[in-house]
């Protein structure tokens, strides 16, 4: 069976995901359970792969299969494909693995030609409706098959429309539709220098090469990179008979939830269009009515859809989302899958499916994305601010959590803001999968049509992103680089708010405030840490980052970089004055000068975190990056310091460097001036002796950077402990303190045997780490990674998502020659990374005692722990 | 016997060097041999380092044996420690295993105090030599042992003879001599704030410590690291009695070897001086007679001399380096070891000790310093231009090779000059350990006293560098900041050259002119090429090199360097078009500039090479390398080709980095620009296909440089292939050729297994991956490097010698998988560490087939790789 690359629906099930794709493998599940579904079979997605590794073309092999699983299909259905009596029309869709919405390519209606569409319309009695499939499926397949640009069909049905004074699409007679058949074939003819293909099997093989290349689209790319799915996985192509919703009034076509994908509520959810063809309700240009309206138009339909929507969620034991059709009242199931939700509803769901005995705890935690959870951490409106502010419009509340930021029109726009540092609110008349990336940095999303399930609404909630859809009041001049909202113009780059969770819509600024962890989202967060493995720390470089992070669950900080607070406004003065001191002891008076604020800053944290161990991180950065570099600015500096513009200049000067990044920095500084490790570790170990003498227990890890060699580190270490022992001797406290280092340099993991005899821990820099495995400089790196994408010699960034096989090799010898000094030590993470629910899992298998991450994504970490552990029981 | 720290002479021998340091053993195996040796005890190297690792003490335990090992002294030598009858006087010196000539400290005449002054002076009936002896050892004590400036001393001398109308030291009296040392215990104990030591043994444990503590020293250090001894290794020191050399005319002291050690000619070569003590023989301030005058002096000392001298050679079995003493008539025996010698004469005594039968080619090439060989490949005189030339001067010929360059009269001038690329003739008086860094970067030294056994003298020698010592003529005025060249005053800058093979000095520029491989040195390169298993390659970047390459015997050509050749002036203008292209038409068209002359180089390579394989590296620095920076430059550029300034300024603004390093170069180009990589395949294919045509042999190797994933690897050699294949199929010729990738990138290392099934070879650039597994960027590394020394946690330089444990960890996993796809996968080195002699044994020992480095150190190279074998045969 290892060649096998076709499966009729009834010849596969749920578990053939990776060969037959989600949708593939549902279909054959819904047959399976005799559920009404449109029958046809699934090209799987290893003859993607091989249709990729052959240099894209379809080999004999998978010809065959596909001309045989046909002949079935039509013994099936009892039509014929080609034929003009009965004919069979198919739809050809792609299905990965994991669901990737309206990232590829779809072709309905295919099989049709001169021929068959006479056969359609005298079957159907319909020729308005044969002509008008027909002509949809030249522009699909001229469009997606052969690339050819859309407009240039829309363009001669505008002409006609004008001609004859039409306004709408419906106006165009039969007559109409059978004359722009004939000029779409002589624009197809003039494109591609070739007649439109009547024969259905040459039709069928070029869809299928269609959706198999749509896999390496470029939005299907980002699409991939944003969701983790390997390239590798490849798309299948279904091919299903065609069932039609647009055939009259009693056809129609839908979409369901089996509960409310943006509350959990438990109740169907869903939207359908009457007379109405497959991606009519996705697409979003007409409003569909509720679910529920289907009651009052055909009850027994109604509660047959009902007791499928039952049946599927008790098979799947998780929530649906379907897609169906009325042909001439008869209903047909045409998709199932879990469905898409916000993380709010994910919990909820998650939480009553465990009570309602459907799934354990450890089922549930894995159906809820840790990257959702982002979303509930997410900003509300400020309720006093949200008292005064006007609402405007209201669209539909798609997907929940309050934005505000200046408006962009296109996504280009909003990727220039976000790259200024702006908030960005994405404005457009509806959203299309090109908008994607603009989507990604928007804050927010408002769109001006489409329903609860248009590409804005379902994107957006995918994201975690705040979007309002279907705001009526709504109307995007991009041309003009405005909107009119309400009749109030407003500009690209005006202010406006939205509440997703309200619909709500502002012409204003509003202040926002943080989210607090209750309710569900505290249970789940109760049971993942049950099962939990590795711990979660917080990076946090003050009181304020701190408190938040022990909110949020952090049992530690993981790293407080010191330099920090070096900058602000009342040190930095110090701080020059310690760089520019030419002599011990110049630097010693100035640094005297930190101390004690560095001093009560280390207090501040260890008593909000009240015996939870600080792990802190001596000063890191290169020096210059302390000193100013306009020549007004360090005339201003030579004033203040008493010194010559010559002197800061030389000094300026003289600690640029060709590669910053691998210079004067890190432990390089504490081991040619130690004073400044020695001023450090009065600070941390003063603070901590304060706390003990107030009772307040407080755990102190100094952790030093950058070290390469085991030399370098007890030099410093030697620093340290020296300084430390002889104040708390003096104190006459008991205070333990711990001395551990950075793994961020190659060298450091590969000698890490070495290094692991005389550290107290480790914590991996997987930033700097990465930096170095990969020789990617991250400041750099934008000059090539796009093309680097483009051209597939990489998939993923490595500074979000840890790269295992390099950098995971390093920090797998390392934690490995750690344990063999000692079955417990201490390895953490505390590089961008930490939160990655991949990296997190990574971590799990490796043996990471803690990742540590920014406090915001310290509840994504835990769950991502709490699955990694599940995941790897056996 | 672990814990024994101190060994009598008659308790040890020749094989017990790593405990007893290289003095050591050979006075003990002297001792065995029965040679007249004061006898005495070393204390261990085993001692020193517990000295280290016990904070700079001496534990009880040592001292222990310490005065155990006197008293059984005392017996042996019938005197007594501290006696005033017949007292016992000790030398204490350093004796390291390896030879640090004059690196350490030494403290002669130890054990005078008041007392036994008197009683040396009764025994001897010698007043005035016994307190000039006490004289010399409180200036010595104080100055060695406790850090008092040696200048106090010789002020309050020079004043007792300016009172009394001295000219010369010898002119003061007994009393004199008794009246300057109650001066000298004055200014000892107003310096120390404490009275001379009077007890001996105190002196003794003092000046041990003093010894262990110079072992560290700063030139110590800096020795070491040129010379890559390990500071592990610690110092012994040796107690000897003293015999003097200063007792009257019947005694005297000097040094021999048993063959010159400038030429190799076997026959005695020493000097002598009588009435003299240690160190002034090699002090250079007075000029000794040869050994052959002993001969008239007195016969039967010189014979007995001789035989000794035949006895050691024959028992070491190589040439023999000797310090002795005539006290009274009586000869000593102080020091023997391996001399030093020049590269020309190690070829010929290797060679001579071969043919007398005493040893085998292998043990002969194991006799010479590979890096020694390099003064053989330094150039000599132009022969034409020395016609011409005027000799003003002569000295000694010290060192061999010519030297032509601009005057330093300080080592640091001499380093400063190095720096701003000048080249430099260092010029001193007499030379003294703190001058050996610059003596590092001169290409020749000139003194003015000294003889042939004077610090410069030595140290030129053992360095590779040309020198001429003891010029009579010269004087030398470092204040002036000039010299006075018999006659003629010279500035520093000026020009001079000197012939350190004939002792000539010129005041003018020569031009001088390369050497060949002939006569000695070509029979021990046969040998050497006869066990080698590393083979040597060259990098070289155009013919010239290539066919010098050759001629210093490369196998063939590891790195050619194509950017260099984008540098030439009629080039440049091309390549900086081809990197304003904003698309690829233009972009393609200025490579086509290009591809006629980069085609040419690789002609003329290939011809040259005539058969050897040439690995050609692809496109590697940073673009905004080939651009202009200044305004006026980018204005100039905009006009050549047809651009705005701000176009320009736009591009190399784009271009510019934070860490280049790191950023967009290597390979990275090919992927964003593949028109690069497929002009160079055309130059090189192109190039190779005429070869052929011409039936000239030919194997392009075409080389990926900074690979991090076989993704990478696959882009750039699908690009290539495609290309090549195409023209070879068109020219219709049998052209091989291979596609490998330079190892670079840590992760390139780190995923070789998958890289190695995709890749014909592999090349280790060992400069980048050394920058990386350090994360030490080379531009920037001195900000701190010399702290790193100072400070001990570096010890030699990772991008002169391979770092075994870092670098070295990722090259054998590299080895290794390579190995796994291929047991003759070709595994090269062509960084900088290519022809260092420890990184050349690191490579044998892990298996690599090559190593590429400059022209000139490919003999290096294979004697080293030769070494190597041998060294490992078991």
């Amino acid at each position: 069976m290892a060649n096998k690359y076709v499966y009729l629906f009834k010849e596969g099930n749920a578990d053939m995901r990776n060969l037959l794709g989600g949708k593939g493998a549902n279909l054959a599940e819904m047959t399976n359970l005799g559920l009404p579904v449109p029958q046809g079979f699934t090209v799987t997605t290893e003859a993607c792969n091989k249709y990729y590794h052959d240099n894209e073309t379809i080999s004999a092999e998978i010809m065959q299969e596909i001309e045989v699983a046909l002949k079935k299909t039509e013994e099936v259905t009892g039509k014929k494909f080609g034929s003009k009596e009965n004919p069979l029309l198919v739809s050809v869709r792609s299905g990965a693995r994991a669901s990737m919405p309206g990232m590829m390519d779809t072709i309905l209606n295919l099989g049709l030609n001169d021929e068959v569409v006479e056969g359609l319309a005298s079957l159907t009695n319909n020729t308005r409706f044969a002509y008008d499939s027909y002509r949809r499926f030249i522009t699909m397949f001229a469009d997606v098959v052969m690339g050819v640009d859309r407009l240039k069909f829309e363009a001669a049905m505008d002409k006609i429309k004008e001609a004859k004074g039409y306004e709408k699409d419906t106006d165009l007679t039969s007559d109409d539709l059978k004359k722009l058949v004939e000029d779409f074939k002589v624009i197809y003819k003039k494109e591609l220098n070739a007649d439109f293909p009547q024969d259905p099997k040459e039709q069928l093989f070029e869809a299928v090469k269609a959706v198999f290349r749509s896999w390496n689209n470029p939005r299907a790319e980002v699409y991939r990179r944003m969701n983790d799915i390997p390239r590798e996985w490849g798309t299948a192509v279904n091919v299903q008979s065609m069932v039609f919703g647009n055939m009259g009034e009693t056809s129609g076509t839908g979409v369901a939830f089996t509960r409310n994908p943006a509350t959990g509520e438990k109740a169907l959810f869903g939207e359908y269009l009457m007379n109405a063809q497959g991606e009519d309700v996705v697409a979003g240009i007409r409003t569909p009515s509720p679910i529920t309206h289907l009651k009052e138009q055909n009850i027994d339909l109604y509660n047959q859809f009902v007791s499928i929507c039952t049946k599927l969620e008790n098979h799947y034991k998780d929530m649906q989302d379907m897609e169906f059709t009325i042909e001439n009242g008869k209903l047909y199931m045409l998709q199932t899958r879990n469905g898409k939700r916000t993380a709010a509803a994910a919990l909820k769901i998650a939480i009553d499916l465990v009570n309602e005995g459907m799934i354990s705890k450890k089922e549930a935690l894995l159906k809820i994305e840790p990257k959702s959870l982002d979303s509930l951490l997410h900003p509300t409106f400020d309720a006093a601010a949200l008292k005064k502010a006007k609402v405007v419009a209201t669209g539909l509340a798609a997907s929940p959590g309050a934005a505000c930021g200046q408006i962009a029109l296109t996504p280009e726009k909003a990727k220039e803001m976000h790259k200024e540092g702006k908030k960005v609110v994405l404005v457009r008349s509806e959203t299309s999968p090109e908008d994607i990336e603009g989507m990604a940095v928007a804050l927010g999303v408002l769109t001006a049509t489409g329903g609860m399930t248009s590409h804005a609404a379902v994107v957006a909630r995918g994201m975690g992103t705040a979007c309002v859809a279907g705001c009526k009041n709504l109307s995007v001049r991009e041309q003009n680089k405005e909107i009119s909202l309400a009749g109030k113009i407003l500009k690209e780059g005006d202010y406006i708010a939205i509440d997703g969770s309200t619909g709500n819509v502002y012409a204003e600024q509003i202040k926002t405030s943080e989210a607090e962890i209750t309710g569900d989202f505290a249970t789940i967060m109760s049971w993942a840490d049950e099962v939990a493995k590795v711990k979660v720390r917080a990076n946090a470089d003050n009181e304020r980052d701190a408190a938040r992070a022990l909110s949020l669950g952090a049992t530690g900080i993981g790293l407080c970089r010191t330099e920090h607070m070096f900058f602000e406004a009342n040190r930095i003065k110090a701080v020059r004055e310690m760089i520019i001191a030419t002599d011990s002891a110049a630097r010693e008076k100035a640094l005297n000068k930190i101390l004690p604020m560095q001093k009560g800053d280390f207090l501040a944290m260890f008593k909000v975190m009240n015996g939870l161990p600080v792990t802190i991180r001596f000063l890191d950065p290169p020096l210059h990056e302390f000193l100013p570099h306009e020549e007004a600015e360090m005339k201003d500096l030579a004033k203040e310091l008493g010194k010559t513009y010559q002197e800061i200049k030389d000094v300026v000067d003289g600690l640029s460097e060709f590669n910053p990044m691998m210079g004067f920095r890190g432990c390089r500084l504490s081991v040619v001036m130690p004073e400044i490790a020695k001023m450090q570790t009065k600070a941390v170990i003063e603070a901590a002796i304060e706390c003990k003498q107030a009772n307040v227990d407080v755990h102190p890890e100094i952790m030093v950077p950058l070290i390469g060699d085991v030399k370098e580190f007890l030099y410093v270490k030697n620093i340290i402990t020296s300084t430390a022992d002889e104040l708390i001797k003096k104190a006459n406290v008991k205070l333990e303190y711990k001395v551990g280092t950075m793994i961020e340099i190659p060298r450091a993991a590969i000698t890490s045997d070495e290094i692991a005899k005389e550290a107290e821990f480790f914590s991996f820099g997987t930033n700097d780490l990465t930096q170095m495995t990969y020789g990617f400089s991250r400041d750099d790196a934008g000059k090539f990674i796009g093309e680097y994408y483009d051209k597939r010699v990489l998939e993923y960034d490595p500074f979000v998502r840890i790269d295992e096989k390099g950098v995971g090799f390093l920090m797998q010898h390392t934690v490995k020659n750690a344990r063999a000094v000692d079955p417990n030590f201490k390895c953490g993470i505390c590089g961008e990374q930490g939160a990655d629910p991949l990296s997190v899992e990574f971590a799990h298998k490796i043996g990471i005692t803690y990742v540590s991450c920014s406090p915001f994504r310290v509840p994504i970490a835990r769950l991502a722990a709490a699955q990694a552990a599940i995941k790897n029981e056996k």
